[in-house]
């Protein structure tokens, strides 16, 4: 199991490698889009990795609810299912579940009893459920049911999540799998330095076969998370993937992947697209804006996306301003190219020995904004 | 201008050929799938081509108001603006007009005074204006604006609209045009015998490069619809283009085409999908429907369409049920493929001389209704 991960080259702590899985393997740092209920939203399989995705996630809450793991299991797993053959992991639902405080019922060291999204009945679900429900969905990659606190909560609630978090772990690290399914274990404890470092000792000491970091990027300042992940990720063992839960954005990802972590997701991407915006090297363009309604220029210059390679601002723009789904799915696709771009151009650099570089180019371009050229008038 | 349309084929009155636009040609009998919007709904105009389609429709109506089609002339025309580099029929927006009644403000023989749809604010158009609308967009076939009354108007009213659609129309017939651009006379009447031969009789006598009969499928019954079309397609002349506004059902493609109409378009392959229904040769299939949570079979059985190739219809069921976009748009890359497969299966019978034998057969798959086999239980 020690051998899901092969490193092929590292720049300070930054690190790009290769994870292997039984459908097959992907390159690191990955971005993995968020295809919560068995569907990267909008997108074609086919089309989500023509755009570089090489792993993609689901979501076991989601997909346990609806439309149940023992359908998907009856239809030959979720891969089959939606038609996705490469890697996927799948989140336990730990998020959903603690993230949406006014459904949680109650926690205790055996499990959590909470109030579906779909219908509102009580539900409840223990270490071992989920691990089960991901075995039948049969994803490559199993994430440990955690519990997930809010950046500011005392440090006794951090400190009993990490307690559970971590009894739950010892639960869940030999349970039942899928075959060749990998496990991950998920460190907690916030921004505490001592919690933190604790949580991650014990989980690592569990052996499973790559770590994330939990309960990062959910309401502290982007000072404190990066710091953290900064002396945080060196702790996780470097011959295991690290996998930062829930980041999308090119100052994030530049910042965890300087800090040596492999993969990461986040639904910004596809959820920005939706709300009719763009990102680009420079910032981003929201297309509802007037000025873009006579803008034959592409989304972005220079990229190779199926949206720019054909369509202007302005179509887009139409298409946005009269709810027509192909806008959504024009800016879904760029969207995420420019999130696989930013990460392969990382990755690249990493290996030329040149990430600071890459990295420091990439925010200037960034805080330089959106230039205004003759066309924006 | 008569070289527009050369016959293939003949078989009774159904008829195969070809229409030649600016744009490229295509093989008739055409289903034109529907783009009001510069989009046909959810797909990329690859994916529409790819299915099948060799010409689109666009509505001049729609885009008039959204974007206008000075942004859309600014965008290098309609082609460009939407990515479809193939022939594009315009529709004049007439139907729209004269089909929301409460909208309407005011006819005469000048032109029409309604509501825009999209803001409530009064507008008027004049059959001159619609030609230059449709000028600047530059779609390859434009419609005449002409006066569509409900089937079950009084024979004054059918009798006014035939009237002033003739006063329009000859003030259409030289209006100025985008370079190659062909436009269509439409002949109205209802369904009286009397006022349909004489308005066919009018428009034909105009010389337009084709003609289309209006007026129908819009609430008369469907062997009203189909005696009609039976004796007054073959008035059309035979060495032009002839379109049936408004079709896209099974039973009522055959009966056209046996007519010898040459085109049609329809928004029910891509309504029907968005309501989460299949098209199949047996009928229609409805994916809320509970069985078929667990069904492992394609949408229909044989088709290559990208659904049937890859997914279940346990997974569209799914998708639909969620509200994800991919199915409604996985449904509607069915439910257009089942109706360019019946069209083109319809033209390869004309050529062989066994339409009438592919009809009937067709016909008696769709009444022997949905086969329970033993998965549906
Ligand atoms: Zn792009
Ligand atoms: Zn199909």
């Amino acid at each position: 199991m020690t051998t899901a991960f092969t490193l092929a080259a590292t720049d300070g702590a930054a690190r790009a490698g290769t994870v292997h899985t039984a459908h097959g393997q992907f390159e690191t740092p990955a971005f993995m889009p968020v295809g919560t209920k068995a569907t990267v939203k909008l997108l074609h399989p086919d089309e989500v990795r023509a755009l570089g995705a090489q792993v993609i996630l689901g979501n076991a809450y989601h997909l346990h609810f609806r439309p149940g793991e023992d359908v998907i299991e009856d239809l030959g797993g979720l891969h089959a299912f939606s038609g996705w053959d490469g890697p996927i992991l799948t989140d336990s639902g730990g998020f959903q579940i603690f993230s949406l405080r006014d459904t949680l019922l109650a926690v205790d060291d055996d499990g959590v009893t909470f109030r579906s999204v779909y219908d509102g009945a009580p539900e409840r679900l223990t270490p071992e459920d989920v691990c089960e429900i991901q075995r039948r969905l049969g994803s490559d990659i199993a994430m440990c049911l955690d519990i997930c606190s809010p950046a500011r909560a005392p440090r006794a609630e951090l400190e009993e999540a990490a307690r559970r978090t971590l009894r739950w772990a010892e639960r869940q690290v030999d349970a039942p799998r899928a075959p060749g399914q990998l496990r991950f274990g998920i460190a907690q404890g916030g921004i505490d330095p001592e919690l933190r470092r604790r949580s991650i000792e014990d989980v690592v000491a569990l052996g499973f076969d790559g770590n994330a970091l939990g309960g990062l990027a959910v309401g502290e300042s982007r000072e404190e998370m990066l710091e953290t992940v900064a002396w945080s990720a060196p702790l996780l063992p470097a011959d295991r993937p690290r996998y930062f839960m829930g980041l999308g954005d090119t100052d994030g990802i530049l910042g965890v992947v300087a800090a040596g972590i492999d993969m990461f997701d986040c639904v910004l991407p596809t959820r920005t697209a939706r709300t009719g915006s763009a990102l680009t090297a420079s910032g981003r363009i929201n297309l509802r804006n007037a000025r873009f309604a006579r803008d034959p220029r592409p989304l972005e210059e220079g990229c190779d996306c199926p949206a720019c390679a054909r369509f202007s601002r302005a179509y887009i723009r139409h298409l946005v301003n009269q709810q027509e789904a192909l806008g959504l799915r024009l800016l879904s696709l760029h969207n995420l190219t420019f999130v696989h771009r930013l990460t392969a151009g990382a990755r690249a650099a990493i290996t030329r020995g040149e990430f600071a570089v890459y990295r420091a180019a990439a925010l200037e371009r960034l805080a330089a904004g959106p230039q205004e050229d003759p066309w924006d008038r």
